[in-house]
């Protein structure tokens, strides 16, 4: 399962591997929607929210940096699946019409859109416990102690003080001129907390030192921001058909950006000093870690 | 901090003990609202809805089960405090327009009709990751396999297999004649999942054998039944000022009860002999369970 032995892929196929391999982890975590009953519906819901969409972005930062430890991919792949449910929740939510009120997610009808309201919140109600059972689970580590390090740091990143804060934030700020700290503040915690996780929970996994995970830390948080920058851009000048999902929506509401804030080159410009110092990071790491180096190259390239 | 040294109190002055320190915890586990930003919204609207009501039976329960093994309560208090947020947010998505659209909890005006629709969904959003936040922090318990082993089980517990599967069961069945055991079934699922997780609980932190588990568990699910019984009876029966959210609403919107399948007086017999079987699973533990036994005759003696 793990890659360490074979030759270097290049980004885009093991981005394509990663996404494959998590989309059946995923698909044998979910419940299975069998019988005509309610539930059937629920399960439904969270598997159309989950599966055959997304880069899977963040599984792959958790897979690539086990495997700078050696951890084996079909530990690392679980932690990965975790985090996804933990995101797509996240995404179910956001578009709910008390929130963003968005149609389109993945360019398809948003969970709501296609289940009802109810459903859609319950369907992400789920996934989140979901995430924590997997965490948990003696298959996904056998050292008790890595399990729970797993769940504190995952809970952390995704509730008031991590993702669901800078939600908040993000709800709170529409209409507001943001200095560009408070955006980026935002945009730590709203995306930010969960990308982090993703990284550290690799060095977790490898059971490496605190020195180690905090270059983790360093990368995560450059990449983080790198890859909202790119977002904003690919929102500010990109098209509803090549993104999957509606655009220009950011500045309809007067939501502060850092393109709104830094201007579309500035932004470019930002974007591309932070992936930059984001690989920075992983010198330690030595030559293993180019294709984590590449990812934040290629978040900034997508918008190019 | 422990009570096994001392006299039994009474049913009442035990809740009422618990009920006071498990609000001292939760006042220390919650985020604190200070500044002004968005955020601190956010903070308020958790504490609003977890802090200062409800009867916290979730919570007597895991202290309770907990004391008959002499774990401290300094421990199962934050286990306790976990449940209870788990519960909260459970309260606050379902009275959301959307749900059950229920304007009153606990005696005040709901989450959502307090802080706006947005920040109540993300106030439950918030809730559960802080929960099993808590119960993955080494000052819950020090063995890293009890703390796993809580997670595990109070996700599935939460999770789409449990209180929300129970939750999407009970919105689909608005308007339809439920048989019996359909009816126990959303129950079993929508509340009794969470108190067995209360009771089996405190048999985790005190390391039982898996008999003792099995005895916990079943204890649980008939308590868990009487309990939604009665609760049934207080909406059929009881008034809004006392009961402190709205009653007579299953009725309204033709939803399947227990009461409504066997009648007031069926229903009432229902609870007590649920009551006294659930007594009668704790016979192995002897007179130290005498508290735990009259919980049932309390939850079917509020209702007379």
């Amino acid at each position: 399962m793990t890659q360490q032995d074979s030759e270097p892929l290049e980004l885009s196929e093991a981005l394509a591997q990663v996404a494959g391999e998590v989309e059946r982890t995923l698909t044998a975590i979910l419940p299975q929607p069998d019988g005509e009953g309610p539930e059937a519906t629920l399960f439904e819901a969270m598997r159309y929210a989950t599966l055959g969409g997304g880069k899977r972005l963040r599984p792959f930062l958790v897979v690539s940096t086990a495997r700078l430890f050696e951890v084996p991919d079909n530990v690392s792949l679980r932690v990965g699946a975790a985090v996804e449910l933990v995101h797509a929740y996240s995404l179910i939510h956001d578009d709910l019409p008390c929130m963003d009120d968005d149609p389109i997610r993945r360019g398809k009808p948003s969970c709501h859109v296609k289940f009802g309201e109810s459903t859609a919140v319950l369907a992400g109600d789920a996934m989140v416990p979901l995430a924590f059972e997997v965490l948990a689970d003696a298959r996904t580590h056998p050292d008790a102690a890595v399990r729970a390090e797993l769940v504190a740091r995952l809970a952390k990143a995704a509730g008031p003080q991590g993702m669901v804060g800078g939600q908040m934030i993000d709800l709170a700020a529409e209409g507001l001129a943001l200095e560009i700290g408070e955006v980026a503040r935002l945009e730590r915690l709203k995306t930010g907390a969960l990308i982090e996780f993703c990284c550290v929970a690799g060095g977790v996994l490898g059971r490496v030192d605190a020195r180690a995970l905090r270059a983790l830390g360093a990368y995560a948080h450059d990449l983080g921001l790198a890859f909202q920058i790119a977002d904003d851009l690919l929102d500010a000048v990109g098209e509803a058909d090549h993104v999957g999902k509606a655009v220009g929506k950011d500045a309809a509401r007067g939501k502060a950006t850092f393109v709104g804030i830094l201007g579309t080159e500035g932004a470019r410009d930002q974007a591309q000093l932070l992936a930059r110092q984001a690989a920075a990071h992983l010198e330690p790491f030595g030559p293993r870690a180019r294709l984590l180096s590449e990812v934040a190259d290629y978040a900034v390239a997508r918008t190019a």
